[in-house]
């Protein structure tokens, strides 16, 4: 039975479910010959860590205790008197989790990120250098500027990051497979936003944007302040990963990226409710009149992200109503590969691209990928 | 740099662009650290073979020999000549094969299969025992009997073969990453033959089957005989493959397998030329009512793998008008998977199919793939 060790820092949403997949999936990977040894977790606040992380580990019973105590808003520290783990907290954590790192080379160690930090690239820098496999569902350390990113990927075969484009989607493996044969990529169109998907199909139908916006925030489809949806900000994310992986050495501040609000609506500028109640509408007949142009030409609109020699950019734009992207209904996520390979008609990739069961399933798929690395 | 020896079964038209594919990506798998060292290719009677498997290599402008004496339907038994190489044929090729499996298990040789034979099974659990990766593009050594399959699929890691379903497509892939991420897969539905994918949509659009076939034909979209396409075997062994994946122990006898001819127009009845003018003629009436009937319901007929807990079948079937098996024309294919993570809307992948280019490029990013296993 190959014994591999697994550390994971965030424990939202994602991590939480990461935890129950590694513990539902017991029999299974026991049939496949690998044991998953979480060894740690760590929060923004606290690191719970087994006393002895080269052979012990945290077992399944207190790994959903782990998941209990953070969807009750408690806090790690809660965990301190089971007696199977310490807990560290305050400036000691970033520390012990380095150490954690120093694992890597002899074990084999997957330091997993599923967390939302902008603050994890400097330790995920420290342990790839120790020979540590990293594995992320955050976006955010790969969309630092070139020089850190350049360090993260130093090690290519040791990062996998399927989760942090279209969640579960295989859209970073299907593209490192057409990378690594040599069919050169002409085009990348997708929509990766499942938010934007659903508002983009919405208002085709004729719905003004403020209502479809509005509608959208009661199901819980968008974030708290829909603005961070609307901003673009983590389709642009998404955009860069892809082009950065087909070589392109580009910055967020390079990429243009449209909002689809102005900036006097912004949330420094005006309040959330203010921008729900009396901003939006203000939209709404721009919005109303970009449809009808775009069909007049035979197009839909739909919020994309847009990578060929020429481009990185996320933003609205008008695609064949008969294309996969122009008839995407709801929330799937969907992206067009043009190669060589897939030149006239692109290769597609359509599904559900976001929820914390799915992405935590990418990421899974991820740690278990990396299995041959160690023999 | 890794040095990871090749050797390939097989050098048509898929063998021959793998070669073509290893000899242009030279310097992008040396950005990798990665080169590709053939030691020796082979077809049905010549082996062609470095004198020392353990460190040479046939070089670069020997390989496109090999394309180009191929293509011009020449013999590799031409090159005997060259002085690079060592030339075996009969009886002897079948032991030195196996002899060149030996290597296996010291030095990660990636053994190729991009034959069309059912012969190589038993070579191929032969060098499988020696600790060889197999590499398949064919398709048949996955469809032998159970007792077979199991010894080939012993070592699971160590066999790739994207390129036996959907030519390139991410589909094994990414169904392993379902799997492995235990997502529980409850149906795959699949449009996997260009050809009938574009039979079935032609004949949705109202033309008589027997028309849009004899221009099929013409256009090369067939087999020289198309009734290999007609009689869904090339489909049924795919579908087999994917179930197989999803764990099910079925042989292709237990597997129910629509042909669209009957039994007294097979080709050991009927021969081809009566097929084509007055066999087929007599299907179209029976195609155009169950279209109509379909229509009637809101449905299309499509050519279709079905894959759930209780079946296992290719055939003709009737798909939502907007699925995306619905909405396919022309030749792509196209596959719909559904899970516990893609229970409402499936995962869809779908692009060309078939071609040598896309094969082959298919099969290279398998054995760049296996590269991890072999630090």
């Amino acid at each position: 039975m190959k014994n591999l060790p697994v550390f994971l820092m965030g424990c939202g949403g994602v991590g939480r479910q990461l935890l129950q997949h590694i513990v539902s999936c017991r029999s299974l990977h026991a049939k496949q010959g690998v044991h998953l040894r979480v060894v740690g977790v760590c929060d923004s606040k606290y690191l719970v860590v087994v006393a002895d992380v080269l052979t012990a580990e945290l077992d399944d019973s207190f790994l959903l205790e782990v998941c209990r105590v953070k969807s009750n808003g408690s806090s790690l520290q809660t965990l301190a008197n089971s007696g199977v783990c310490q807990v560290f907290s305050g400036p000691e954590v970033l520390q012990k989790v380095v150490d954690i790192g120093r694992l890597g080379k002899s074990t084999g160690l997957a330091f997993v990120d599923c967390s939302a930090s902008a603050e994890t690239i400097g330790v995920l820098n420290q342990v790839v250098d120790f020979g540590c496999c990293v594995v992320l569902a955050n976006k955010k350390p790969l969309t630092v500027p070139m020089e850190d990113y350049d360090k993260l990927v130093s090690q290519p075969r040791r990062l996998r990051h399927e989760s942090t484009v279209g969640a579960g989607l295989p859209v970073i493996a299907s593209l490192n497979r057409i990378i690594s044969s040599g069919d050169p990529v002409y085009r990348i169109i997708g929509s990766l936003s499942g938010t934007l998907g659903y508002v983009m199909s919405e208002v085709e139908d004729g719905k003004p944007l403020s209502q479809v916006v509005n509608a959208a925030k009661s199901l819980g489809y968008t974030e708290p302040d829909p603005r961070d949806d609307l901003g673009g900000m983590d389709v642009a994310r998404k955009a860069l990963i892809l082009a950065r992986l087909l070589g392109r050495r580009l910055n967020l501040d390079n990429m243009k990226i449209e909002s689809l609000y102005p900036e006097e609506m912004g949330p420094g500028v005006m309040p959330l409710e203010d921008f729900l109640v009396n901003g939006l509408p203000l939209l709404d007949q721009k919005i109303e009149d970009r449809i009808k142009q775009a069909s007049a030409n035979g197009n839909v609109l739909r919020y994309v992200c847009l990578i060929d020699d020429a481009r990185c950019e996320v933003g609205i734009q008008e695609v064949p109503k008969d294309s996969a992207l122009g008839r995407l209904r709801g929330s799937d996520n969907v992206v067009e590969i043009y190669s060589r390979c897939y030149e006239k008609q692109p290769l597609v990739i359509q599904g559900a691209g976001a929820g914390n069961d799915t992405t935590a399933a990418g990421v899974l798929a991820d740690i278990l990928d990396i299995q041959d690395l160690f023999p």
